[in-house]
């Protein structure tokens, strides 16, 4: 059994941690620790646990957090980060789910987070936790990136066509809605229910932090200069993304099979899954499961040079915890699918 | 392995079983059936279903039904009334989950639901499969009548307090509250997206089927006359059900720990969580999961003679299609929580 | 025309009343105070106002409300109090959408706000807000305390049956839903669209500030003793309110004809519409309008004694600010509908 | 006074018409009709009307609609142009909120609608009602086809950048997402409560009737080839529309302020509220009133050449009903704001 340690299990992503790991068969909750809820039962916090989850949650500053095999940080950013060397050094491994390792670039993180970087040697080798396209680094890492919500629908929706160099990717176009949950658990009044229900608006269109991490990571698919305008707006759902990408072909790939591109793409992949032809996936389909779907189009117009994609995964999951859970069973040697295999709840 | 059929999987409660059952360990999906769309893959119909369900639905009418060991009928009121006889001779066991086996008696079966009833003898034989209040019926039956969603949180909500004699059984309130989905999936006006989102109402106030229902069901638990006002109300939720009761304690039982009584009634009771005093469960602590719970409220006032229960279940769990399978485990003698373990998904 | 002033007019209640009064005929919108905004345009915090609201914050504590003929008290309980002595002194009336003044027992006040209030004397003169039970009172009034939202809708349902001494007043059955902006305009976690969308719940079965409210007022109604059980509950939609009221006719009020009753109490009353026999009255047909709608029922059952109120509103505007700027006509010897003709939205 | 007329009034426009000509000052409400309901008092179809609209509904097979001044026709595609002969002979004039007379190449009405034009000489002499681009056909029209809520935003948004010749508009891109109300008031399971909340996704995009129509009129705004990209999304919201605009500036024009153009071509607008400068408005802040706001931005980028807009409307009143009465406003010579001055229902 993994001896799992989360640190910081009092939001959104703490509580769905929660909720996959507590059936998985290979992990153990060993440890959960907060600030605020210190000798709180967890299932007092969160009566759909009770009967779950018998742990009370651990004082973050007291906790031994090495007697865990890893340890996920469902923290704000800049605590991993200074955890890492300490977690290391007596050999636990890290999933950060907030940003510390997600930016190559120290002073891109600095910029965007205002936190100077405070390992930049454990940075470096910190692998990106997006499985799919970095399989062989996650299943080697010590620490681990769990990417964010927005990044993996952007990465996962334009890779293939990157990959082949078939479309003008300086200028990629992201519109991209999310549910509320993504801001996490928190009082504020712009998530507040009666401001945020029965309305729908755009946000960050001046500058969002998921834009860097992505760009960064597109380069890397990429053998050309890539650029991205990227547009989130808040969907009043709980969770669910919904990501609908364009991409201008290339003349000489006016040609090309796009359907035929993804499907050979992600085709032995257990979470992607690529839609038949004229599919329009819904955010439920996805719903608490791990699975990301992706449809093709194509539509008519005067030169029908443009690509669509539409791209659906539930934020909490593949865009959180549960790609962080896939990351762990990688690196853990498990099948990837372990405690992964959840139904989407529909209705 | 217990071969399983559905009959009328295309519906919300349909959907549920073939979630419930694809993991379910000791169940195979045989045949699942539809009128409408014989020879369409489910996972068609349901992209949620992808790689969990191969199967394509068959005709209703030429589907050999007897293959299977036990058969959910998740159809309108009359179809399985009409199945019974054949299935039940060919040794299949049935589960109802419309109301062909509810009511006991046929008079009033026939004056709620405008059908003569077909078979009054299997009527006379069938298990109400309410597990917590009927196991040892429910583990012998041939035909089991799946309750109603509401009768199930006023049964388990009121039984404690009628069995024992402690309040006017002549003058309970059940004021109740449905997410939309207990309305089925149709296409309906009422329940249209711009119909019933930020809006809330009452329905039914003069006449509901789940009275007679559940009034036939005290009156089993209560050696006095039974009384029952039954106010459902339309939530706009897509899953959940909130029962709020009200019953007067008899001036003989006004020092009773009602509290304790709860805790006691139900402590051996792996679906039913009775909360700590003082609590207010909320619908979403149940949400996909196969748990109900009941908090225990006693409001100062003049006489302090009333006890207020807050019952909370998902609707179609719970409430329907989670009690169904729990059924199917009793009466093939598995563990009764056997593929009924999810944890409930929040937020 | 008259001069207003607005004292808190960033809450719900406020941006309510600044919707209303910006096209009230009669009433010139002469002054804003807001202790965080001062000098934000009001337009700037609630763009919807952009093009009806020209007037910018001003700072609380040096803004001369005295210029003003009547000033609104759109804020947290305790600032009308401290406010009125020097107010009224000044001859500016003030209408109360706070609690300082509804409660006619200081010692209850403090009890249950945790407040002493501080101008006992003004409390005594102050008139209860409600125009269709105190009207003559309001007309004369120079403080006016306007009701909370949940007695807006247990006077008016219950007040016909109580002031005839028909029913067991000691009693009474209150199960009322609100939506989420009764909460307020705030950053707080319990009202955070992710917590609080797809879900329902209890909440104050234990005690709320509206019981005491309405039991004392009540009392005014009733020859007989009041008992009051009243549960309230969130609804996951942004505005309005729906009351279920039970009550019992006593025994010789069985042959009460209750529909009747109801359509002679509120005949000439232009905010309250008391539907036809059997209608189920939603609370979406009284949004952004002044209405209060009421349906009655008498469900069949054993004794036939319990009468079933429906109860709608929409709890900003007959709740709140609507039933506020009612008061002030009527205090200004106006049309009790001027600037109040508004439709409901829907859908 | 106006006679005014309207077929067809039990649909969602139909409801917003009579919510806003029964308050206009100018406006007789004189018939409505409806198969369907013929007989019915309108108030008992739509509660919330009760006290403001007396009539019941005609039958559409025997109404005399001549009597009218104008009509409005809030019907399914077809009957409008069926009724329009007879109509503009006995001088009634005709604004129709389908689809009949919005393009004016019948073989594409044809191809899109699947009906061919009846009248396509009253075709030819149609206006199309969009008042900020053509007010004087408007103004001078016996029959005004009022826009589709899609074209509204993305024509006024794309307009002053097409007018000047700025952007590549061969190649728009129009991102939108609207309110389930858009679907208009029917039984449909597309749109159910518990299949179209919590939930988000595109349709549609193999090909809108929406596409045909904006470019048709974006060609007349443009001296260049016009090429829309156009994926439309279902927001679980009831009103409400957000398009989001992506168009690419020439080299010659990277020097352009994008929101001073766009702040002078709409200065004198009354229901056009360009926003400031990094604003992204919200749905809600256009909730019930007729008011469309823009947002301009050009984010960082490699190039820097893409303006993105962000258009925001109640798509019942600026994108249907308001926008009508705006045009009947123009054909009567009314001032263009007469009974539209509803300020907006936030929260």
């Amino acid at each position: 059994m993994i001896k799992v340690g989360i640190v910081g299990g009092t939001g959104y992503t703490g509580v769905e941690l929660l909720r996959l790991l507590s059936q998985h068969p290979d992990a153990e909750l060993t440890m959960i620790t907060s600030r605020k809820e210190a000798g709180t039962p967890v299932a007092d916090l969160y009566p759909s646990l009770r009967g779950f989850v018998d742990l009370a949650f651990s004082d973050t500053a007291t906790a031994d957090l090495t007697r865990c095999d890893v340890v996920f940080y469902a923290t704000p950013h800049g605590v991993a980060m200074a955890d890492a060397p300490r977690m290391t050094a007596a050999g636990v491994r890290i999933i950060d789910l907030a940003a510390d390792f997600r930016l190559q670039d120290p002073a891109l993180f600095e910029r965007w987070y205002k936190l100077p970087h405070t390992c930049p040697d454990l940075l470096a080798e910190a692998a990106y936790g997006l499985p799919e396209l970095n399989r062989d680094a996650i299943a080697k890492a010590r620490i681990v990136a769990n990417p964010g919500c927005y990044p993996t629908t952007m990465q996962l929706g334009f890779a293939p066509l990157l990959k082949g160099g078939f479309v003008d990717a300086a200028h990629l176009i992201a519109d991209c809605k999310s549910g509320v949950s993504g801001a996490g658990r928190k009082a504020d009044l712009g998530i507040a229910f009666s401001e945020s229900s029965d309305n729908f608006k755009a946000y960050g269109v001046t500058g969002h932090r998921h834009h860097p991490e992505t760009v960064e990571r597109l380069r890397g698919l990429s053998a050309d200069p890539v650029g991205l305008i990227f547009t989130p707006h808040l969907v009043p759902m709980i969770r669910g993304m919904h990501s609908t990408l364009y991409a201008r072909l290339k003349p000489a790939a006016l040609g090309l099979d796009v359907q035929a591109l993804y499907e050979s793409a992600y085709r032995d992949e257990p979470f992607v899954d690529v839609m038949p032809p004229g599919a329009h996936p819904d955010t439920r389909s996805t719903r608490a499961s791990n699975v990301l779907r992706i449809a093709v189009h194509r539509p008519d117009g005067p030169d029908g040079d443009t690509v669509v994609l539409l791209v659906v995964q539930d934020n909490l999951v593949k865009g959180a915890s549960g790609q962080a859970v896939q990351c762990m069973n990688l690196m853990f040697g498990l099948a990837e699918t372990t405690g992964l295999r959840q139904v989407p709840v529909l209705p």
